[in-house]
């Protein structure tokens, strides 16, 4: 089970639609806890806090969700229409094999958090996820720039209190972002921390702490905690993601091929940065499969 | 944690409201089960079971939402408009000092009869429960007469399998209905017939097993198990219905003075069958709470 922890708008849907691609939709269940608000959209506009606090969601059925999700049971969950700001009808909800849970404060509570294999937080630069805000919530959600703009802004309390809190609770944080002095229309590098909370795999045979397009290095994080620090640049050589995949994929023991999918953004527009996050998240994915199905087999 | 099972118009809800209104809505949480429909009115149309099928209903999910309010914890619970046939926006139920479960399937599986101090079965003649729905469904859910009538047609195989069954698990089967020769316009007496499962209270110093207006008799019920059987005429004289409550009343170890409001079936019109069944289940109700808190202390 996995958590996908982030501010809106910060890339959770695209890396979940990755991973179900990878894994395919019938092994994978996707649950997006952001349908656990408490107001509806109408409520809210009287009520003191957004959508990002925890007041304004059911932090505690969420948690009651996680942990029956967490040991194989179905849930009954809510479902809110981000289109119309309402609730609609419940749905059940069966887990299986794989589970990804995605939303604004999937890791708030040590109970949440405890229900899963992997934890991840999406930590784009305030700039980029700006852009990607304004861009989907115009092109989809039907509002306007200045709109957005002012509702980032009042959000902007809460998202501090509570969002990014959440980072320091990820096994791995993934930042997409732009190296200074690259222009905007080349394609996203990505850094990612790998804490040493979960078994990272080892890429130092494939990768040193220097290469330009990607490398590993020991760093502190921003609470002075060690952390690897893995980055992968945006035109790095399909080559060298390649090396990288093939090392990744042959430390699992599974079945099965490489999955050809990885790092789609849209279709025919593929990102080796994004390609290589997915793959580690497999990793884990995997891993914590092999686990569970040796300790059935145990029991 | 109390459920009273039954067929559509059974008396339920009349049932239920008593209860609330005998011990305070602040302190019972009442749940409907008929809530956890899977399917709206304009999807069972093109399938081959009516609501009172298992395989119509979420009954695991309904067995793990009992089982989080018998252990203290809120659910989310889904929310069936029977006015329109449709799903609303479920709702946040956090169980009170009581928990009151009707609806038509609580008693149908193992576990979720486990989740209960109490059980009930309401057990009204046929006739009289056909009458009551067609009033019901006509006056408040707009349906006609010919319509509540060939419903009740096609849902008679499916009562027959799965909601009658559930009278074998009650500790409490209560008939409410006229003997023989009584006008339909006297009121109703009742029949309960009261299990040896549960500890009931001692009603053999006030009741004999011949009276006329109120006696318990030992009997055998229809699968030829003893069961003790408590009559309540519609015409009782309130003062034996009164002499009856003090004795059950008094046998509690509770504070607090005999709720005025008991068998009231409108405003200003009581019934002394109603009031005596309603008090009986209170026995029990506060029974289950001391116990309950007795445990928590010595814990």
């Amino acid at each position: 089970m996995v958590a996908i922890a982030g501010d809106s708008a910060a890339g959770k849907t695209t890396l979940t639609a990755g991973l179900v691609a990878a894994l395919g939709p019938d092994r994978v269940t996707g649950v997006c806890v952001d349908d656990y608000h408490r107001y509806d959209r109408e409520e809210r506009r009287s009520l003191p806090f957004t959508p990002l606090h925890p007041e304004c969601n059911h932090i505690g059925i969420m948690e009651q969700h996680l942990n029956l999700l967490a040991s194989g049971h179905p849930i009954l969950k809510p479902v809110y229409d981000h289109a119309t700001g309402t609730f609609g009808r419940q749905e059940r909800v069966t887990p299986q094999e794989f589970v990804i849970v995605e939303g604004l404060l999937p890791l708030h509570t040590r109970v949440a958090r405890s229900c899963f294999d992997v934890t991840v937080y999406l930590d784009p630069p305030e700039d980029i996820r700006r852009a990607w805000k304004v861009h989907r919530d115009c092109s989809r959600r039907g509002y306007t720039r200045d709109q957005v703009l002012a509702e980032l802004e009042r959000r902007e309390p809460d998202a501090r209190a509570f969002i990014r809190p959440q980072r320091s609770h990820a096994d791995i944080v993934a930042r997409f972002h732009r190296p200074d002095g690259v222009p905007a229309s080349d394609p996203m590098s990505a850094t990612l921390l790998l804490r040493p909370t979960i078994p990272h795999p080892d890429l130092t045979t494939v990768l040193g702490d220097d290469g330009r397009a990607a490398h590993l290095a020991l760093t502190r994080d921003e609470d002075g905690k060690p952390v690897d620090a893995l980055y992968i640049d945006g035109r790095a050589p399909r080559e060298l993601s390649r090396q990288v995949e093939r090392h990744i994929w042959s430390g699992l023991d599974v079945h099965g091929v490489l999955p050809g999918t990885l790092g789609q953004i849209e279709p025919g527009t593929r990102s080796e940065p994004l390609a290589l996050t997915e793959l580690i998240l497999l990793h884990h994915m995997l891993r914590a499969q092999v686990a569970a199905t040796a300790g059935v087999a145990q029991a």
